[in-house]
């Protein structure tokens, strides 16, 4: 599916760790992890984000914030970017915390929409 | 206390619309406001997201990935910059979502430590 643009990212940013595609219900669609992703399981980290992220997104409803464009969580073992890429689909990309944050972003805002269209 | 480092992270930003000091228990202890914040009432943010943040924390914890630095929070008409101070405080920074991201984000981790020490 969108494999190629999955490994663009991940493979693109310095610190990439691996990316998933996954629904807010928690199940996995696609993922792709790098060659050295280390002791990871991002479906795990996927599972327990996405409970997060539907809060985030009924707390930007109570707020009227908006649409949610973008998570971004660092701790100090791991960065993590998340967008919504439709209602029932979000991008998961993990990285180091010493990684190319700042191009993670990019990349992943870049990725987003192409995953939709192949979704469509 | 610490007003005078809130003013500054607010009134520095471009976009920065408020900073509130709250406990991970949803209680406000100080806070600021930019002139013209519009309609917008930062305590009631800081609350619904000391919510997202406890969860977030809880998250970080089963997945090992070592203390929360920092969550940044992308709305369509809002961006939040979220830090835990302490155990038992956290600064969320308020601004407009074309407001100087990387700025934002600079000064709350510059500031955090500093009400962290009048904490003490």
């Amino acid at each position: 599916m969108f494999e190629e643009s999955l490994r663009r990212l991940v493979d693109s940013v310095e610190g990439g760790l691996a990316c998933v595609v996954m629904g807010f219900d928690g199940i996995s669609l696609e993922k792709y992890l790098a060659n050295e992703p280390g002791a990871f399981d991002v479906e795990t980290i996927g599972m327990e984000y996405s409970v997060v992220l539907r809060q985030i997104r009924t707390t930007a409803s109570m707020l009227d914030a908006g649409d949610l464009g973008e998570v971004a969580i660092r701790n100090e073992r791991l960065t993590a970017i998340l967008r919504p890429i439709s209602d029932e689909y979000f991008l998961l990309f993990a990285m180091k915390p010493d990684g190319n944050f700042g191009k993670g972003r990019y990349l992943a805002r870049l990725v987003a929409p192409e995953i939709r269209r192949e979704l469509a």
